[in-house]
């Protein structure tokens, strides 16, 4: 569903089932989208005179933004749904909203949405020449997350194939953790390994590919990338999780687990950081971590994925005018 | 004082009065702005270096949208002004707020507002070099939908002589109601008839040059166009209205009722529709609704008002230098 | 620190300090970004390819908008962080806010916050390549209203030194009265007063080179420029003010009291207007008032100042380079 009948990328909905070259495709071509910090914005036409809706039916200013940096950067027109003010808080249905968006003319759907199956269905019923890009979508997938942090992995270990990575936290609520597994796998990491407290950890993830560790120490050893979640709010003092502070005694990656992990192991976390939650400031703002090369590169992967698929669209158009 | 001396459009607040070759003239135009769905958008840079102000003191996340999509595309500097946190809300009265925004460098207002006034009084009291443009006025008119409503019945049937239409629903509070009365009277429509529960009918419309229906099936017969209008929910379960389901029983427009009009007669709704309120979820998607046509039309009946607004004041302009 | 090594403006955070040709800099540059009202737009490719982050921590409509309008204007891309629902609000620090922004890659931060040293903060932990302009930050400084009052003046006073100058009203609150004496002082103004009640006057303000007046009738006498503030909604009817019947009476600007002032006084206000609270709508509205020709300037001057602090970047990394 998220490819063409040629196999290029149509919408990107999840890291799940993208064939390998593809993913190493959004990879190369994220590449030459990144701007080093104090150089001039790369800035490129590939969507001028194309229109981007951002759905945002949850709120994520900081996905918001990095979409629409990166639509700005590919010149399209961008507009901002004011979702939660709009005709869908008048009690009009999801289908009824796209059908009104897509009639006033757009190219591209990035939505976000607290529902797990948002993203597809959306995809499955927008007019034919949308591209549907998921930001997130409930506890399923949130692709170009999974997408920016192999960039970050691939930039400092360019071969995953002898890699062992961790994700570590709370695994069973993650749409990350999920679409990271699925990316690693297809780009054949050596081992995918998931740290949580069994509170935390989805059953039969073992399924996934997966070693499952309840033990930090033990999950950290040897490790090449560790992958740290954020803790959410509204997990902490309940029946998952009895306390911030023991979950930090636990779980908290502290100076001196990481020394578990390789010696030029990479530290990464998708933000906003909990310090001294999930991770110690000390090692979040230290030597081994990436966490802000992430952000960087998260711009670079949503140009690459919207300009991506708005050239599948213009192939696709091309092919119907020829037949 | 929506034209200039010449007879151009200056601001566009009503379609009350405005002559029919300029009414005319704005469908022919927005006919070049529609893009088919799927095609490339039409851009075209006659607001280039102009600024429209976006001033939706009710809020209107569809209609607003609408009008940054066609600035956009007429590629215009777009702000939209947060008004309901802005010094507005400070105590600053509305000729404060409109002296300060001009003050800034802009070229037109986009007006959207609870009070029935509120459009002309900005158009009286700003500067003379700004357009307005009514986005909806209380009761009073909400010109640019009457329009595109115009430009979907001119699609689908060119000649408004012998036509037959109806607008039927909450009549008495419907400023679109009104502006499509005035704008159809104009192009010489062939019958206006109204239908609505004596409750939601105004005093006197029949003075509009309408034909007056309280029977759903009666007003119904061989008509050409049916528009119907969103029910407001604060209506709902009041003495204007005693129940939803009976108004649904008694105007609800049925597969069944819509067989009393032309087989070829088209379905219209402003939008956002209560489905099984006013309009059968089977009418409002099946083959005789125009629904979404009207929201595509939208767009380019805003960016063909914007930009004869916008060339009247060169005009004018250029005149004063000459002088 | 906000200049650069060879004296030009990196930062603008308050106008104390600032050497007397670069405010002098400012104001030449900001007189030819000025649009005459009804005439097209002045626009510049200064900017393009950068990008502003509104950080607006503190709402302030008009302020936000008078700084979009600028970039626009400068062809920047601009983004409004919607940073009361950010992550800020899910616990994150301040600092890692800002790494995080300038991780999506941006190069100018235009800053309001209630707290008084939250753009010098951010100025000093931000990275290298980014300028940071405040836009009013606690009690302590509003350089760009000081900026845009000065070339007010200027337009109709060109010479700073025989000038009378008085400030009315909440001097004690006032981060623009601060901003204000400075860049005054700087430009040499003849005499600087302050006008105020001894409770909103602050302790020690004589040591900023002005003259304390609690009596308006004769801090009014021979004045060629009336600054008046706006009386904030929160200190009314409080200890520090009886009430707003007694302040009127004894501060507020009516005609009468204006007679005092030079015949060819101007009267200025930052907007937006407490009509009957601390001047008379006669006033506001009268010959003498320039309250709108400031909001025009306001623009201009956030144009000059951002080109200024990306040409000064621009200068910094071809040194960097040629080294």
């Amino acid at each position: 569903m998220q490819l063409t009948a040629d196999g290029k990328l149509k919408h990107f909905l999840t890291t799940e089932g993208i064939p390998p070259l593809l993913l190493e495709e959004i990879l190369d071509r994220a590449e030459q989208f990144v701007s080093l910090p104090g150089k001039a914005q790369v800035k490129a036409p590939l969507l001028r005179g194309k229109t981007v809706m951002n759905l945002f039916f949850e709120n994520s200013t900081r996905t918001r933004t990095t979409f629409e940096l990166a639509a700005k950067r590919l010149s399209a027109d961008l507009v901002n749904l004011d979702i939660r003010n709009s005709a869908t808080s008048k009690g009009e249905s999801l289908l009824d909203t796209i059908r009104n968006i897509e009639a006033m003319g757009c190219d591209m759907f990035v939505v976000r949405h607290s529902s797990s199956s948002a993203a597809h269905f959306i995809a499955k019923y927008c007019a034919p020449h949308i591209s549907v890009i998921n930001a997130g979508d409930g506890r399923h997938a949130h692709p170009t997350q999974a997408m920016l942090d192999m960039l970050t992995i691939r930039q400092h270990k360019p071969d995953f194939t002898p890699l062992k990575i961790a994700i570590v936290g709370d695994i069973k609520h993650s749409r990350v953790a999920r679409s990271e597994i699925h990316a690693l796998n297809t780009l054949c990491a050596g081992e995918i390994r998931v740290i949580a407290p069994i509170t935390l950890m989805p059953n039969g993830i073992e399924d996934m590919g997966v070693k499952v560790y309840t033990n930090m120490e033990e999950g950290l050893k040897d490790l090449d990338v560790v992958i740290m979640l954020r803790l959410q709010h509204e997990r902490m003092n309940t029946a998952q999780l009895p306390s911030v502070r023991e979950y930090y005694a636990r779980y908290g990656l502290t100076e001196e687990r990481l020394k578990l992990a390789k010696p030029d192991a990479i530290v990464m976390h998708p933000g906003p950081v909990n310090r001294g939650v999930e991770i110690d400031s000390r090692v979040a703002d230290g030597s081994q971590s990436v966490i802000l090369q992430q952000v960087t590169n998260g711009v670079a992967v949503r140009m690459a994925v919207m300009s991506m698929a708005i050239a599948s669209q213009a192939s696709l158009a091309k092919e119907k005018g020829a037949s």
